[in-house]
């Protein structure tokens, strides 16, 4: 099928995709809108048919992205009652998401990272709908420990630091991994799972023993 | 004292600080030496008189900001034989030094973050030199974990996954750390160390028990 009769959902999906990929290896500013309708195959004026300016076209790239990942988060976790294994399945599928991502675009992703460079090119408008986005990630995690300490099973002097701990592991594992590396993406996730599990469940140290209110 | 007596070595320190915050704040492209001079309260010659083009001010920052990084870290655990305390001790300097450095920047700093956009600036013999000075600090968490593995303090599947997990943890702290919330410097640098500890000495889950070798 040529650019000509590809039907109109499809073509926008795959001016998504490519600019995507161009903006995370070229980055956002040297990114041209004729280099995107270059790559894609078709005319600048066939692209601004679909998306009025660049900017557009990056903010339904990003809602999109996040909307999925918060998406396939959700569904993992469904049905799954039990602090323990939720918060563990939760790191699983997002280190998962996070380094099967990296892998096919060949670039870094990451919710927060790819953003703080990303969002600057943004409306402060669009900036704060896009960080909405990413805080139901942020909040869900939250709500597993909030669960998990209530219920004793969880230990933490504050569930931020731990939420973020849990994130930061899971999130900048696309930093490190090397796909042509002795580690499968399935081996790094199941790795984020146990520490997740084990940052929250693990024992208060006398240290923090004696400073807890 | 004024611009035109400043002793030299005073005066480079001047343009170092200034260069890194301007950078950190409006991105390298967009900072121009002429900017740079006037922030420090110099002319553009005479910071040519220092250093020879933007290139050199940005890799010289760098240079010195990591290895600072890497000596604080060596004096934090210098004399702690014991891989639990010396994990523990490592992870709280580490986001110690973070979390104060984002605080003293206003501007969110790290050793990879800030890396991954400004060393796009360097050339490549330089983003090597670069690297290497950050490899160091890898390579010292990773000794500690194999340390610990060896003696039987530690349990992962592999040292590298427990090793990243260690340095995503408090690394990223920086990123969603916000001075004016109700945790302090030392509250998260705290927990960052309880969750390395965590991390590496928690018990194998039967899960990844029977995936063992």
């Amino acid at each position: 099928m040529n650019a000509s009769n590809r039907p109109d959902s499809e073509t926008r999906e795959m001016i998504l995709r490519t600019a995507a990929t161009l903006f995370f290896e070229r980055g956002y500013a040297k990114t041209k809108v004729m280099d995107i309708a270059r790559a894609v195959g078709i005319t600048p004026a066939a692209l601004y048919w679909h998306f009025a300016s660049k900017e557009d076209v990056l903010f339904e790239y990003l809602q999109g992205a996040i909307e999925t990942f918060n998406e396939r988060i959700r569904e993992a976790i469904e049905g799954i009652e039990d602090p323990v294994d939720r918060l563990r399945t939760l790191a699983i599928a997002h280190t998962t998401l996070q380094l099967e991502f990296r892998d096919q675009a060949q670039a870094v992703h990451s919710l927060t990272y790819a953003s703080a460079e990303l969002l600057s090119a943004l409306s402060p408008e669009r900036t704060t709908l896009v960080n909405q986005r990413i805080r139901v990630h942020v909040d869900r995690i939250k709500e597993i420990v909030v669960a998990g300490m209530a219920a004793g099973l969880f230990h933490a002097r504050d569930a931020s630091t731990l939420t973020f701990a849990v994130l930061n592991v899971c999130e900048y594992s696309a930093l490190w991994f090397r796909p042509e590396g002795a580690l499968s993406i399935r081996d790094v996730a199941l790795a984020n799972g146990e520490f997740a599990v084990r940052m929250a469940t693990g024992s208060m140290s006398p240290e923090q023993d004696g400073e807890a209110v």
